[in-house]
């Protein structure tokens, strides 16, 4: 029996890259996404799009409703928030889209999900990009929430993060070559199909795929700049 | 205006004493509670009545649907579990109650509760008793979850473990000294009151009463062993 692996699928593009890393890594990935309140349900679609197209099946999917778990955000909460809201009024270098403490929240929780199925292994889709801004995508943090774990439950996890020290372009790379299916994966900011085009996730993925010299399979509702 | 803490209360003696303290020591305490299927609602109910007699207004209280975050033990599922399933199932010295990865999720969580109230103090009632047995109630995993959150937050969280060093005598006199509501806590394993009074948690708070030479508040179907 292939090992299981809990793979944490938003619906991205990232997400969907690990999810594949995992297959090729021989893993049989077990996905958990969340449902907390963010602007784009969307998202959710599109991680079930994803998973459908990599074959696993519905059995091995969770979708965990986090409910009103976050706030103070600009990616969640009742009333859109601006999402060029100062950086400083959250703390220096951290975007707005910041959520609280998303991470250790998802990784906390694909650690409980992980128990009861003998899996030792979590995916998570963070990368050089996003651990600019957002402490608990870097590394630092990473190592330090594994050695938590490690002492915390009878068996600790393996925290792969097969994107850390990739850029946009060779996400998409790597992605290709694994079969990703990025037709399926939602990017855009206002969850919106065709995506916008002009959001700052929009702009990250136009320039992943123009640097990678490969067209991007999704629709834009506005042309390339 | 008093710093805000929150206080992870579960509705049982321990956590209602970790309320206390956090009023004692000067903040205004958020209390924090989960619904995870566990078989005892009671403790749910438990938990507003200990908020309700230390004065912590309802706007200050949540309650986190955890619905079926958690399996595998027997304090969750459906199906009731065992109490007394072999402990070797889960791992040499981890007690059949052990729910996988609880406190790393409560902590995730109460840390991401606690970001937008500004608070970074959180409260939990881990014990002497209880790391002899649950690896996420150890000093070095507390110590470990500190130094993960402080990587991966904005502002960090201090976590207070203010029963760590006591056995259940010391907690019930501490708790007499800062007139914790006893007669609002709940124990017992069956969620029942009367209490059953036979359970191992039962047994253990008769114990603490009787060693800390006070009178147990509450009302027991079965008398004194």
């Amino acid at each position: 029996m292939a090992r299981r692996a809990v793979v944490l699928l938003s619906g991205g593009m990232d997400s969907a890259v690990c999810l594949r890393v995992a297959q090729r890594d021989g893993f049989e990935p077990w996905t958990l996404s969340f449902d907390y309140g963010q602007r784009h349900r969307a998202e959710l679609a599109a991680a079930e799009a994803v998973a459908t197209a990599c074959g696993v099946p519905a059995a091995h999917r969770r979708v965990l409703g986090l409910g009103h778990v976050f706030s103070g955000s600009a990616l969640t909460g009742d009333r859109a928030v601006a999402l060029d809201r100062a950086a400083e009024e959250i703390g220096a270098d951290i975007p707005a889209t910041y959520v609280p403490a998303r991470n250790i929240v998802f990784l906390a929780l694909a650690t409980a999900f992980a128990e009861p199925l003998g899996a030792t292994d979590l995916f998570i889709g963070v990368n050089t990009l996003d651990y600019s801004g957002y402490p608990d995508c870097r590394p630092t943090f990473i190592a330090a929430f594994t050695e938590a774990v490690r002492l915390g439950t009878v068996g600790g996890v393996s925290i792969h993060t097969p994107l850390a020290e990739l850029d946009k372009a060779g996400i998409v790379r790597l992605g290709l070559s694994l079969d990703v299916p990025f037709a399926q994966t939602l990017t855009c900011y206002l969850g919106s199909r065709p995506a916008c085009g002009r959001c700052d996730a929009c702009q990250l993925r136009r320039r992943g795929f123009a640097a990678a010299g490969c067209a991007d399979p999704i629709a834009y509702a506005q042309a390339e700049p």
